[in-house]
């Protein structure tokens, strides 16, 4: 066997984040793939010819993670991202002023309904929010060409229209980084479209971004895959190489979902290699943990890797 | 503290499904919760004037589930379907004639990539499926009406055409029962979309769901979410509340994922009461369990109370 | 490969138990697991040279499994048990009369303690029960044996002195079978015995029970494993083998806890294969369920099968 | 509601682990608990009236937590630790010499049998280390006082002997931490207690234990409780306080564990409120993560602050 020596960490307290990152390297269980998911996720993006596929599922933007997505976009560390409607929802609201708050999950649903107030776990949102959020799209909606598009093009257009720079949407717009979210119709920007296509004109297709997610796929000379999650965005970022000659070169996924019970969210990775999904060679490594403290020490690592 | 006492659950051979489950409403932890999932889906049934909506995420179809789901629209259970488009995907492979199979999860994915065969923990499917499923869908995409429509109809057109009574589509289409499915782009039969539509036409509508799930919920009395999994159609069940002035009157969920990092599939029902989605005085249960374990039996249960 | 098709399970009105369990073992997932552990628990117990090893770990007798564990002991289903502390002392408290209650996990802490009730997740006691429980076991203490004793000859001399016949703990007693509590120090019984023994003596040895559990190992032709939960009889159960030239040859648990972080109780099977606990060629089958849900079905398809 | 405002973390190369964990604090979901864990452990371990009650279980050593565990005690942050078996073992097979090794938690379980490897998830161990520790045991053991004694003088005078200073039994043994450890049974240093008293003396009484934990909680001013996993530690240090007028005054709890299913390790800490174990005042807080992850970052936080 090739094994290494576990070495003991040992912590400092000038230990920095990526110190201990790399010691965890010769730990076992989850601080061992922490390390391991640092390295593939450094290695893609140092690579100038590896595309990077972001997927963003779960309430992370809520939980205080907008900026650390923005800022991978801005940087250039992603090249495209798949995410569910909810955090592009969640990134606009905050980009009108609106505030998540935090406090207990153990806070009591029926007061807060009295209150207006919504609950996400121990994150809480006034409900006005989404009432602003109406008068916020509706104005965007009317500004966008009237002509057939894709999700992909429809969120460009959002995106381009959004004055705020901590905004994901508006700095994927800047940066051109397409973001693809094949679940928007699930979202309360799904919802508002229905009030306003009501009396308005608007029409974006459902299987109009197909052309570009396999353009990207078909082009890509390797493809490195970060899943924050699992949900729509993971099986999206996949299956588009399951219909391309290619297949992914690496991947990371950070998910608290299991694999017992046949989902795909928790699924191992090594699966999608059966697929051809994920290339038989690939570097993977899933981390069992909350995405709100793993992502922060991972980037936190990178960036004094100097990305 | 209006307790009940635990009754020691006694089983003989004689013991029935619904025997067992009416046991479990004196025990604790997941007997009791599977217990009151089995009730407060029988009173959601048996009430003419409450719609059943059932939410339909992670792999069930492979894994053996799909006759109970269809029994369940056919015997007139539930009124609308939200699914992953994963599930419509395998029903319409099944329906063609190809087979799941069931191995060991354990499996050489290296080894299945070689042999063609896509790998869902312990089941398992030759790619080729995916190949005909191309050509059979092309079929039927060509010989549905142009115009545009949404997903709803999309799929309601598709299903009458698939030749097999026991397919969840063909079932659904013949009882007039809709199936919503906001992430169908994420599927394969969005993908074979896209090879169709490089040379075809077929326009279907991200938004145009919208106006008959919400008029659905305006006109429905009472409603009942019966959700298996979590995910976009637990989500989108939930939020077509969150924007009318109605709200659901019952809820059971059975899932693995856990509430503690924030995502909506492991989120507790209750959550969904801030929110307006589900009533103040609403009924509900989470059975923290494998849905292939949980399901049958409980759909067992309710046979043998006459539904 | 050599994989079985799936088969869709049908439900009927008269699905019985057993006939679900078996539908199962040609489905996926859960299902399938469960319906192997059925198949695997049932060779072990027919095989009159097969020792059943029973592990239980988990608040089990709170929450309505005590009869369905002491018939599997009165009906020479198991030929040792390994337990911890907790369902013994719950055991002795139900003997006692008390009784144990069904409510919701929502209830307020602080107001239970003011009105000195202990919760179990949804299930609660009177915290008078180990007040009383104190008085019973001193009483018990003073009758028993003033020699030096391992663990398991204790719990013999108090199970013969528990007067009532739905007792774990007598049941054992009186049909003679081993019950082992490795971690008994950490019980209410281990607490009441440190109020004991300011003036009394007892005296019980840590090590004395290895010889009785080494010499069962050695002597046993085959044996089988059943772990409800994980925990300290896991760990016993299997470690016994670790250090005697026999192995067990076949094993079973049921459990919700995970591999990926290390601990014991999530371990796969497979993993004791390498420390010579379970044999090369040993059927094994973990269920990722909650035992009051997994338990009761497995017990009533081996009642149908005729055990 | 007296809510926070979320405040987007925002990463830089120079983040330090407790700018970014106070960062934290205004974040959600783990993010938050893991904070909130920081912030009380480092209360407790600042206030000289607090005694600091640690429970470890898990594969920790294995996995190279053990000179973070060592250090805690050394560095004074500890008062009293309750064990498995499995830690210490692991702990004195490094003393001796041996090493854990690293690599797939894929690994041949067959093969590993071959080689006489022990695997532990990703982590591995030659079994020919358990035969030496039954050497360098039983050398101990011929040198202890003759006389009966309680599992924590037991490991007390075992720590005394072991030669090196790296050690977590040494340390305790040198800084008069006490180390209990009810389940000692179930772990390899029984198993090799068996082997020995075939031959020889030795006596170590299962309740003897229970007058020294009962007289440093009748004794302490303040407790707080940091568990590290959950089974017999976390039940040990918690029903200490049930059955003293004491309670404890704060508790964080790291654990992969969930609470529905009724199980002592994954149970809130808020339960043990109602048992009269923790304060109706306590702090506390549950972090949901693998303990390889959580516990460096916490220790590299409290030790930048000054600890």
């Amino acid at each position: 066997m090739n094994h290494k020596h576990i070495k003991q960490i040992d912590i400092t307290k000038k230990s920095s984040v990526d110190e201990i990152m790399r010691q965890m390297e010769a730990g076992g269980f989850g601080a061992k793939k922490l390390s391991e998911a640092a390295t593939i996720l450094e290695a893609a993006i140092k690579d100038k010819e590896t595309k990077v596929f972001l997927g963003v599922a779960g309430a992370l933007v809520p939980a205080g993670m907008r900026k650390i997505l923005r800022d991978m976009i801005a940087d250039g560390w992603v090249d495209v991202v798949v995410s569910t409607g909810a955090n592009i929802t969640h990134d606009i609201i905050e980009a009108m002023g609106h505030h998540h708050t935090v406090g207990s999950e153990k806070a009591d649903d029926l007061e807060l309904r009295d209150k207006k107030i919504d609950r996400i776990y121990d994150v809480f949102l006034e409900n006005k929010a989404y009432e602003d959020l109406e008068t916020y799209l509706h104005k965007i909606y009317a500004d966008i060409p009237k002509k057939k598009m894709g999700v992909r093009e429809f969120l460009f257009e959002i995106g381009k229209r959004i004055d705020d720079e901590n905004s994901i949407l508006r700095t994927a717009a800047d940066k051109n980084v397409p973001i693809f979210c094949p679940g928007i119709a699930d979202s309360a920007m799904g919802f508002h479209a229905w009030s306003y296509i009501l009396d308005n004109e608007l029409s974006v297709d459902v299987f109009e971004d197909m052309k570009e997610i396999m353009a990207i796929t078909w082009n890509s000379k390797n493809s490195s895959v970060f899943i924050l999650g699992g949900g729509v965005p993971k099986d999206y970022i996949l299956q588009a190489m399951q219909f391309s000659p290619k297949e992914h070169s690496s991947a990371v996924q950070i998910t608290m979902d299991r694999p017992e019970h046949g989902g795909l969210s928790g699924a191992e990775l090594r699966e999608s290699i059966s697929w051809g999904k994920l290339g038989k060679n690939a570097t993977h490594a899933t981390v069992t943990a909350d995405i709100t403290i793993a992502l922060p020490f991972i980037v936190a690592a990178l960036k004094e890797r100097g990305l």
